[in-house]
């Protein structure tokens, strides 16, 4: 949680943090400031004090709204470092940068740096400021275990009730799609037609969904998938636009929104086959689910996240599916990791990779998706069932938001 | 144009570029690619040769949909690495990635980085392998003038028909929201309300926008300002969601949306009062829009886009309004910069500030906004209006989406 910061940096020997970029759709920012429109600002945060938001003047009232400490850019005239820095614009931004350092209280020590941000600019006066100013030593650290990871990962009540909101968003809008397919009549090639007779296709299919979730106070800046037959038996195939809706193929759906302006996000996949199931399309469907409701039942507070990923890997091998225990990244089979952790971060810790440190526990606190799946793009087909889970304090796993599961979904005409 | 990157990157002394990050909502990266779901990527372009994408496995179709030459993760398996770095996962990344410049025939020389990406973990690397193979040099160059805002900074026809493809988008949002507007009712405090009679709030309105921009596959990642009365007098607050809209007040409704997944964008700005405009609001809308006209009769191939600027601050100052061009950062007057180019970025070159370099020209196959406006917040109002231009080969500028320039909009009952 964001108490944690403080001791987390004191763990890690970082005396503070700095952080780059817009307030929206950059995590970190996002994290202190509570986001709006605040772009290209810098916030600086010394271990132990609160963190103080330097801003572009005209986004003044934009920042105050974070409740931080603000400082305008106007404060640094540009006239001020131009004579000292002879023209050099990466070493008047590098000096400016020290100044609102040294503001802060910061005369030297270890600083992380962090945000999603343009890397060019910010490295080269993050190098320059190194050699210029040695007394302080910059620090990346891997995106996937910094310390705002290390915080974010377990969330307070007004997080996951945000969490638990984007969950009811989601599936009001996959209920939605679910309805507007069904409701679609097919020709005799068993493809779904509109009321003018052309087939529906996919990149129709997603604009409905961009609209609902729009008008439901949502935005998926990460895009949906929704993907058919061979696309769907490709993880990450984000499906063809083009393609039109057909009977008794595999659509998996995976929805990823997140709260307008770039907050907490919700991730949720159902697999669907429209009007029947053909029988290899059917089993493969039950053994995921299958999979997926074992794991539920096994799991138990604080345990490492990869110990269900080698659950699910040996209970898929003995069945005979290629999985990440034993192939070096397959293509067929169960090619990815059962879940993650997400929050403002589509994901973040807990990770649940096979190579995933210890650490990576399902503690009270963090809320994370378990998603088994079954990939064979040679047969054209995949399925994937996805949930995100709470790990309560009182040692319950609670499902964020209910769907049911059904694998066909039965045409009304 | 992108055929320049070559030469570009000869004139800076740059032997590769190497780009981190996703395809979407990540300039250089789109620019090279094309965008697609392909997720925390590398691109390296060496000099003269073109660009190589290496993606996760899982991506491996929509990586390919770039058209670039395509090389999996899974050809540099972290276990190659994991001994030689002895648990050090910041130098075993950058291991991996001296080995993928390697592979791309870069073995040593001046690498310019590039991405909107996350900071820390590439930062991480990056010095870190800049202490390991200093074969190489890392350089970060500033945002606002890399090689890539070189190159994007010229478009050829297909981009430009993108752009004016997203202008008619956004002018069709424009009129809908104005229809919407005047079609309400209002009370005896003139203050607009729905159906049930409670007021419109601008939250409500903003919904709309967000819809129908959906609808008509766009998406508006950096957000939308519609602001009323004193917040239309701040430039860069976004609005208040909870204000009621009312007759009489100052809106500037600046909308500024970009292509679903992330591509070119559209700037364009009107100021309306609903019903009528009041004595005040009036002749400060009289002399933004006359200045307005005043520059684009003006405008002539070439110019150095800051010649503008200085023309608008003098006329403004003539008439007793602060500007940047006498008052450091003010807060009331004509407070910003009259324009900017735009792209695959809401804001590139050419840069329009006193400040920019004179090779900021208003060049053929720019395509920028102009912009002047007048803020008040004191008084309670604010005025901008704004359209983006193409400077076309032929000498001409052509404004790529028309609108009407009117105040008032009429309200219909």
């Amino acid at each position: 949680m964001k108490s944690d910061l403080d001791s987390l940096m004191h763990a890690r020997g970082l005396d503070a943090l700095l952080v780059f970029g817009d307030a929206q759709h950059n995590a970190p920012m996002y994290y202190l400031t509570g986001g709006g429109h605040v772009n290209n600002a810098i916030l600086i945060k010394k271990r132990g004090e609160d963190a103080v938001l330097i801003h572009n003047d005209m986004e003044r009232e934009e920042a105050a709204k974070s409740g931080l400490k603000t400082l305008p850019y106007s404060r640094y005239p540009l006239k001020t470092f131009l004579e000292e820095t002879e023209g050099d614009s990466t070493l008047l931004s590098a000096r400016r940068l020290k100044s609102m350092l040294r503001d802060c209280g910061i005369e030297k020590g270890n600083v992380g740096i962090y945000g999603h941000t343009e890397l060019s600019t910010a490295f080269g006066i993050l190098s320059t400021l190194q050699k210029d100013a040695p007394e302080y030593t910059f620090i990346g650290e891997p995106a996937s275990d910094s310390v705002f990871l290390r915080a974010m990962e377990t969330k307070d009540e007004s997080e996951v009730a945000r969490i638990r909101k984007m969950g009811a968003i989601t599936t009001e809008v996959v209920a939605r799609t679910a309805e507007f397919l069904t409701s679609h009549k097919t020709n005799a090639e068993e493809i779904l037609i509109k009321e003018d007779g052309t087939p529906l296709r996919i990149g129709e299919v997603k604009a409905k969904i961009n609209l609902w979730l729009a008008e439901l106070g949502a935005e998926n800046p990460e895009g949906t998938i929704f993907a058919l037959g061979r696309d769907a038996g490709i993880p990450h195939s984000t499906g063809t636009p083009t393609d039109a809706l057909r009977l008794g193929k595999t659509i998996v759906f995976d929805i990823f929104p997140c709260e307008a302006g770039g907050g907490y996000f919700y991730d949720f996949t159902r697999t669907w086959c429209l009007g029947y199931a053909p029988d290899a399309e059917a089993a493969l469907y039950e053994e995921v689910r299958a999979a997926y409701e074992d794991i539920i039942s096994r799991l138990e507070p604080a345990t490492p996240f990869k110990t269900y990923q080698r659950m699910v890997c040996e209970r898929f091998e003995a069945n005979g599916h290629p999985t990440p225990l034993h192939t070096d990244a397959p293509t067929e089979g169960y090619v990815h990791s059962l879940g993650h952790g997400l929050g403002i971060n589509i994901h973040e810790r807990p990770w649940a990779g096979l190579t995933a440190s210890d650490d990576n526990r399902l503690r009270a606190g963090t809320v994370f998706t378990i998603e088994p799946g079954l990939y064979y793009p040679s047969k054209g087909m995949g399925v994937r069932i996805e949930n995100t889970y709470w790990a309560r304090p009182d040692g319950k796993f609670e499902m964020l938001a209910d769907f049911p599961f059904d694998l066909v979904l039965k045409m009304k005409s």
